[in-house]
């Protein structure tokens, strides 16, 4: 372990002469980058073929790292085939979502249930763990890279019946889980089961499916078969190697698997931060959030970064002077303990040659983006090991659900406009925005450190979760969900009471019937002194003991409430029951807060992110992050230390935040408790 | 036969333990249903294996219902494939315009020339009619569910093949009908031909065909293979129940099947009546009237229609109160003798579970929704027989014809954009918000009751037609078609004449050529004081002996006519050359109309939809139908009797529709027969 | 050979009984019409089975022909498989980018990679030189048909992997040139390399892929296999006809064939203008110009255009009076001799019936269309000899690449939005409007013969280009590139220097970054007095010896250059960094031209299209073309007289233009110097 932040990234010296990885380590120097990833494509240069592997030039740049003071996170290379293996066993090539089996190309082109592919990965794995486990500079495996994507051949088709059969048990139990009655789908033998795809379920497109039940358990099954790769992988490697941290990076906001269920068998977390193009800040915090709820809060890795560009979008602005370094402390803020990039050297060609890299084709070291990567180097080395291990000590949990996700928007009805990450998105910016600090967490996760749990579109609710989430509301808590929340069981059966189904005890209402409109359909909802815009569906709410606190202003159920708060015990139900525009989310949320004391010192600088960390030793730190391009004038509201600059601010003096700029303030005892006193 | 409307729908206790059903008919009691459609999708529980059939649940069903005093119109179920037969018979899957064979999944998923299928469904139509031809609540047969979609594979290429001899006769004929000779395509043998698919003719989409003619014959194919299933299985009943009507639901604007071809098949017409969102009302009488006109006019039922959403589409709204009970009053005024729902009770899964129900998941009866059921049936308990057989004294007529519909939309040139089904509606509601009543018929239709004939975009003119259509105006009558009619054969090959080709004569013109303009780019016409717009296709119109009534004001053919008259015999023959905006059609019609005296009485008010209908005794009804969402004020044209609430008006008295009202005017003869003189 | 323009086109007897065909030739009398273009889409007919050909109704259209003193250009019609091949041998289907195998249906649908195609279309060809070659009537070979499109198949894979053994020797050299390491693709046997498709290299899409060098390679396999078809036809007639010239119809900027690889095999350039709906008269201009590229400047012949409406596209208008015969004089001032038409006569059925013809459905000589064609035929008759064989004196050359279109748009970053006709016709457009004559070059062509050189977005720069533009500057020329030049060598591997690679030198210029933006981001550009606007790509760029011409307004690289210019030698290199709009574009432009004195006389007249040619015996000519429907009121740059109407005008004297109107002045020796001095 260093004791800094790690500092570095993706690097493929096996595509270039020797004489350029000499350049390419006098530009780690200047650039303080300590930290790189290597072998993540290499499988066809590590085994040319089926009998032969070949570690010279990965020998070469272990070594060569290691005379350099560098250290090595080792992929194993098994996220693309190499041709021959494609060749020799066909059946490793993916069958798509239109049943068309697939030839050589591309990566994540592999059926993760293809014996053949299996033992190949699993084997080099193995053979990798064997010859490095004791090389000096190793310091974590990464497994393959970004996992994702599905097949639907043959094989697949087999481990599901047989994943299915461990699920279900007997057919009349999965018959009734997917109500197969009806459309006439009673299976009477496994074999009649085919994978949801478009010749089978999905006629009409991939979110399309006559049975939600199949659809969603064939994506729990790829989760489980892709993590089963994982697994094997791990497994091989632990056989030489039992100490060494095993993590493959995420995607964060991923949609195709289920990473909850993937979170126990990581050592430690690990993800590629790319937010999409003009997203807000928070969008890049949520996935941030996300990805530390999986290890229960420990720090993660980001895993790759871009320095500049990308290249595989239709259009690929370049990352401003400054966004860099600010987006490299936001993710140390949220949890980061390494902060990587992808790539190290610019790829000379293919589909990633223009892609951002730290050196460019001309191998320069004095562009803007060299200068930003060193410049941020040096100030990862000042910061040294203070957030190494640090935790967030959030009072305000977020409830995140694949399973939520993936029914919501594979439904039929009401409207196929409501996207899940938006909603839950809608919420996280309002907390954040208001200087909470927030846990992303799993619907089983314990929710006793909570005094405020958001728990937007929750649209299925599955175990004893409604009963703890009345336990937060008695001891005094605050749950807030929202429309389309509450519908449906584990196998999205609706429930068969009042909507929101289990979440209704606590909310205190009951509906009977939703409207859907097109997005240009505004509804207008008065929330106290505010008025603000709804959109897409509206549910008709029938409060029992619940109290309106926002009202439709039209159509047939003009005057009936969009916004209610039930009391519960010690503490209050929230439900939103239609999609509010963000102002109308922004004050919702923060009158749930501010019953807890949960508004942050800076609430009314909205362009300023503050996160909070917690040092293993106690030592509490508040980053401040400027996301406008204009300076930022707050006025201290505690005395505290700027871990970058040195310099002291006392209470109510004023603090300056440059334009991107970023301030760590080592906090007193006293005030660091404050904000979620 | 009851002596009221039929009130009920779609039922399916098989999903459900047989307590639910206890609750089921409580309810139903309370809502006045008598008629429930059952075993819609069965088949996979009436028949679980090969060689066994299981009645048991279906027998209980039955009794239940005869228990109850309801009756039932049994479906035989044989929509959707039970898994074991896709398995066992894979060439029973459909294979799909991509020329994919598909798997197991969805419904409508059968190829109708697979011998498998076929004997497989009728099979089971027999058993049941053998099973239940005597059951006392048994009052109708419904096959198979809304027939539709088509098949690619080897079988139906054959059975093409086969359809193809028997339609042409030789290949010399068929190279002929189709033009071969163009583009290098004359056969030489039958097994040369394919289905026209994404493999074979067309490469650019299913509307997008190098030969009209192959693409014409298989669309015609399709609708015979299906018609084909529906026979057999009508057949396998008819030996065992010669006398219950046998009907199966259609879906109305429904372009992929020629309705007109099964209409001499079914005993009664019956559909489905699901109007696009935010149609006008015209849209679902339109269908309403189409429907109507397959039997030749004689009431058909409402097989289906939501009580509250639909669930397939990307936006579901909520009928608001008041709607659910207009569209069924609308359902009668047109020509239904029954109403019903799908669905009684909401599915618990799948992918219409948000699908509206008369009873919710949560099982209440005190729902908005079914509250407005209830009073609906108890209105319709009121109505009785008022209405039952009652026929529509139209004296204006409009010709619908899939050939038409088909061969406008495959042609390539002159315009993608101009849609049947949108000109047609504009001339129908054109004339319906004058108050005419309409027939919507065949172009083989008997002409001789019609003072006015309505011809919009008919594409293609067959046999006797255009002699039939100046028999019309040579008695008086008047005819008027669009620009795109006359153009095409039978064989969409083009008339070797002027356009408009047979029709030429009749409207007095000669169309040498046509422009086109993107769907932005407005036409102005000048018709006498109107100006209105024109879009999408401008023919260019040379007199022979017509005058014109409207003029294009713009381009270079600015000053040329834009709609003609022409006098033939005692009649008339109109021409609008372009596609006019509702306003140009509506001036138009109306003079039409107002020539023959046909113009309602309410015709200046345009959300006040009239209906009349002449009950067997010879009873005239006048239904006064209020689209509005305030109150229409009426002066009443004529003493009369409301139906719905017994009060009497007299001619000249104040008559009030209240939002979304209905009246059921019962007339004194003298004023009956005036609005149709 | 005429001692005039050929006038005439595509003709299809073959599919109307004799008697028509009585009437065609009168009509053809009366037009004007002396060639015509027989057996396009005949095969099915020529030879009706494999061991049959049968010449019947061929000799019957060409003696017809030889009556009536036409000549014929006859096809081999290869272009539309015979149903029984397609039957017989099913490989000869294309295989499609999905991967799919077709059936037998439209046209161009042959596999350039079968035997049984390219026997059986070679031996056809041979077959019909064979009886005609001795025809008197016969005076062009037309192989074939608008050769386009590509194959998937497994024997396209086999002719592909050959291919590259060809190109690359060596895998090693193959796997270098792909940059093959990247993605773990290293290839060690030559059957591992599959065809880049949706189910290889292309998971999102034609232009996305992820390898660009083997998507190159395939683009530039289908050219040659496509190629390979014409020469083996071109060797078999050539067998029996040793010197009439073969020729196939292109179709000008058309993407997925490379015909400057075909250029040399061509005795001239033919090509078919269908010009994008709305385009502005430019962009037919482009294409004339890049076919007469073609062979060094020698004309060509129009093979198609409509006389009125295309029927292919969503929307099809008219052309309008005037249109038709400006599209005529436009072609033969860009160096066409012969101006054909599709189609003679408008096809009875299938996909073309709309397509517009000389003569309609109707068989009429007294439409608007016809007599347009008749008049036009009288002028041509008119004008004689007087162009033929003349050709144009540009001192312009644009450079025009296939490698550089494919390369910009299969490039993952930095825009999809960047597409390389659009850029390369701005500068075009605007060279023309300004009044430059302009020769459109393929990348190895001579530049000694121009002063300047525009190469717009050339992405890829191969061979010794480079040098040869700075040989241009050198002696005192101007070269002009753009943003996204200079970056990959011919494997699309990037250059290992500064942006813009070999062409920096030149350039004085060092780009190390660029933006990308959506299309609706607008980046202000000042030009000296002028405010222009720029979009997609903003280059950044650093100075080294260029002076800035243009500077960017916003964002952080406000004030930095985006346009530059370079002395070199005698000569300068411009620079434009950015998607200028056409007004940035035209100053730019008109800057460099009138450095060199290459401003036309008419430039201020932007719609009067000027075009100057020089007959064989060095008569000049100078074609004004008037794009607008008013009149254009010019001032005579010099004494003249008009070929069309005899009329003389001197300097300085008032020269009226009609709408749409066309002058061809013939010009006295010294002015004709002068606008090309």
């Amino acid at each position: 372990m260093t004791d800094k932040i790690r500092y570095g990234g993706d690097y493929n010296p096996e595509q270039w002469p020797e004489e350029v990885w000499d350049e390419d380590h006098r530009l780690f120097g200047r650039a303080g980058i300590d930290t790189l990833t290597v072998g993540v494509f290499a499988w066809s240069l590590t085994q040319p073929a089926e009998d032969t592997y070949d570690f010279t030039v990965l020998d070469r740049i272990l070594d060569r790292a290691a005379a350099e003071g560098r250290q090595v996170c080792l992929a194993t290379g098994t996220a693309a085939l190499p041709p021959w293996l494609a060749k020799r066993h066909p059946e490793v090539n993916r069958t798509d979502f239109e049943g068309r089996r697939h030839r050589y190309g591309q990566r994540h082109n592999f059926c993760p249930s293809s014996p053949a592919y299996r033992t190949a990965a699993t084997a080099l794995a193995g053979r990798l763990a064997e010859r490095y486990a004791e090389h000096p500079t190793l310091i974590a495996w990464h497994l393959n890279n970004e996992y994702g994507g599905a097949c639907y051949c043959d094989l697949c088709a087999d481990a599901f019946r047989d994943w299915l059969r461990d699920r279900h048990g007997t057919l009349d139990a999965l018959n009734d889980a997917w109500w197969t009655t009806f459309w006439s789908h009673r299976y009477t033998d496994w074999d009649q089961i085919e994978p949801p795809s478009a010749l089978t379920e999905h006629w009409r497109g991939t979110d399309h499916t006559a049975f939600q039940g199949i659809t969603l358990d064939y994506l729990r099954f790829t989760t489980d078969a892709l993590l089963g790769c994982f697994l094997a992988e791990k497994e091989a490697i632990r056989r030489h190697d039992p100490d060494r941290p095993v993590t493959t990076n995420f995607m964060g906001l991923y949609r195709p698997l289920d990473y909850h269920r993937w979170a126990p068998h990581l050592d430690l977390a690990s993800w590629d931060n790319y937010p999409p193009l003009d997203a807000p800040p928070t969008r890049a915090a949520l996935a941030h959030d996300l990805m530390r709820g999986l290890k229960d809060g420990a720090p993660f890795w980001l895993m790759e970064q871009t320095p500049s560009t990308t290249a595989c979008r239709d259009v690929n602005p370049l990352r401003r002077p400054g966004e860099l370094r600010l987006a490299t402390f936001q993710s140390i803020a949220h949890g980061a303990d390494a902060a990587l990039y992808f790539q190290m050297r610019a790829s000379r060609g293919a589909c990633e040659k223009y892609h951002g890299a730290v050196i460019g084709h001309a191998g320069r070291d004095d562009t803007r983006v060299f200068r930003e990567v060193a410049e941020t180097g040096r100030e990862l080395e000042l910061l040294g090991g203070a957030t190494l291990g640090a935790r967030t000590p959030a009072r305000t949990a977020l409830l995140f659900d694949w399973d939520s996700w993936w029914a919501l928007e594979i439904s039929d009805g009401p409207s196929r406009h409501v996207r899940y990450v938006e909603v839950v998105h809608a919420y996280y910016r309002a907390a954040r925005e208001a200087g909470a600090d927030v846990d992303v967490v799993p619907h089983t996760a314990d929710l006793t450190p909570y005094d405020v749990v958001l728990a937007p579109v929750l649209h299925m609710v599955k175990g004893d979760l409604a009963t703890r989430l009345e336990t937060v509301a008695s001891r005094g808590g605050t749950v807030l969900t929202t429309f389309l929340s509450g519908r449906v069981d584990e196998h999205d059966r609706a429930f068969l009471t009042d909507v929101p189904g289990p979440l209704a005890p606590l909310m205190g209402i009951r509906v009977d019937e939703w409207d859907a409109r097109p997005p240009d359909v505004v509804q207008p909802v008065r929330l106290g002194e505010l008025s603000c815009e709804a959109r897409l569906v509206f549910e008709i709410v029938l409060p029992c003991d619940a109290e309106p606190v926002g009202t439709y202003g039209a159509d047939f159920y003009a005057g009936t409430p969009a916004v209610t708060r039930h009391r519960f015990g010690a503490g209050e139900g929230w439900y939103v029951a239609t999609a509010l525009d963000q102002p109308g989310v922004d004050a919702v949320v923060r009158r749930v807060l501010d019953r807890h004391g949960l508004l942050g010192p800076y609430a009314d600088h909205p362009a300023v992110e503050t996160s909070t960390r917690v040092a293993p030793d106690g030592t509490r730190l508040l980053f401040l992050l400027n996301h406008a391009p204009e300076p930022a004038r707050l006025t201290a509201h505690t005395p505290a230390t700027d871990l970058l600059t040195g310099k002291r601010v006392e209470e109510g003096e004023p603090l300056l935040l440059d334009p991107l700029g970023v301030v760590i303030l080592l906090l007193q005892f006293e005030a660091a408790n404050m904000p979620t006193s």
